[in-house]
């Protein structure tokens, strides 16, 4: 039955990320919904609650890469090996206002040995750029779906 | 009375701080607290609670950033010049695990014209290194503490 | 005639390029090609020369920037407005080798007033990604080729 | 006799600097020179030449990023741990002119696992910032000097 999942990327893909939202509070505590999620992609979406303004009543830059956080990790972690940030940068194109809807999209530039690197780009609901973050991550040990047996002989 | 104030750099710092907390309704929520303040120098503390916790039950990347974030912020307006952040980047070194007590010390390494860049060291409660962020900042028009009418003549 | 360059952008980025290749000691010095240019585009070519080799006997990573940046250069100088680098950052992914020719394609991300985000890319003869590179621009006051007067038929 | 030097942590440094030196025609090439050496530190110098500068007619970003990598790895390796670099990041503060004397500061930061941070401070012969640079090493196999054979005869 599994074997689907695993020799299908898309549905591995869909899989990571359902089982990583499961067990990721702060995801789900920033109210951030996954859009979409593709080997290698990720697409997630979150309100500007007001909460999450400074003091400027603009979105605190935390939260905003919070967002592009989550989707990177999405991301990375899409093809079921573990994989955590080494380091991130990000900038501010525009400030996110309360209410705004915040479009993160994660896309893999390379992936090369352990190290890979995503880039994020933010949009508010009308299309408008709001930042854009790059990620570099590093595979570890382990995997976010544990694989069937190898040895699960063969009927 | 606020002549002490624009006259004494450590008064300003510590003036703006307290006005910047009373209108960031996003640090004050994560539960920072502001340690100390100085021109250009800022350090802030905040405890991993279990709803900043990731999938791998470590603080989300997110939540870190967003103290470096606002020790940053509350060191680049200690002049009293509203200042916006222009693009952060962090790398990270160790997990925040749920309960610890991060601090977060920002420093100004250089200032020159509109343009500065603050460093922000991430500690945990054992002094290890948790994470390095440089943040750069753009000067923009404004005040943080409006200053006393220009015209106010020496009575 | 100088209409039509400064009613067709593509005309105008190939005069930019050349006008800027042309007062660029460096960029010619280091044996770069220019191979394409567009408005926002840029693809130069480097050949590493055994003079650029460190202690590793691989391409310093000097030389992988300058030609990074140079790309970056002319792609954020393409429009014909006077542009300079704020700041830029490089991954390095694989080593490049004496003899290796090293082609840079830089491609305009976002343009948001006077702020421009351009990444690079760097590949090897044979396809192998070496660095990626995303570079900050900041538009200034000038031009790189002179528009005509305003006035122009006066005649 | 040298065992002096794997004793001495300065001397160490020194002498992984004169070897790093001996075999980076890059370094000698853009005419650096070693100011100073210590563990996690090294001030290298360049003066900038008519062949460095571009278009603007001020030093090309990618002779100050190969001066402050420069500096970045003889401060990397100084602990003679063959040690490359991942990923850097520059900010240009203000330009280099030709003829001036460009002097790179680096210093380790964080050391942690086979990970380094390392800030290069630029200044030119005024004292003025030109640039602050960001590097990121990841240490590899292998010793700049080999170390004396461990089963040297155990007297």
């Amino acid at each position: 039955m599994t074997d689907n999942l695993f020799n299908d990327p898309q549905k591995l893909a869909a899989a990571c990320a359902e089982a990583m939202y499961a067990n990721d509070a702060a995801t789900r505590g920033l109210g951030m919904e996954i859009v979409a999620v593709a080997p290698g992609e990720a697409t997630l979406r979150m309100r500007v609650r007001k909460d999450m303004l400074n003091g400027h009543q603009t979105c605190h830059g935390g939260f905003l890469f919070a967002l592009a956080d989550s989707a990177f990790a999405f991301a990375c972690n899409s093809r079921n090996h573990a994989t955590v940030a080494a380091g991130c940068s990000i900038e501010y194109l525009a400030p996110g206002r309360e209410g705004d809807l915040i479009t993160a999209i994660a896309r893999e530039q390379v992936l090369s040995g352990r190290t890979g690197i995503y880039d994020v780009e933010l949009r508010n609901q009308d299309g408008h750029q709001i930042a854009m973050f790059r990620g570099k991550s590093h595979k570890i040990k382990g995997e976010i779906i544990p694989a069937p047996e190898a040895s699960a002989h063969a009927e």
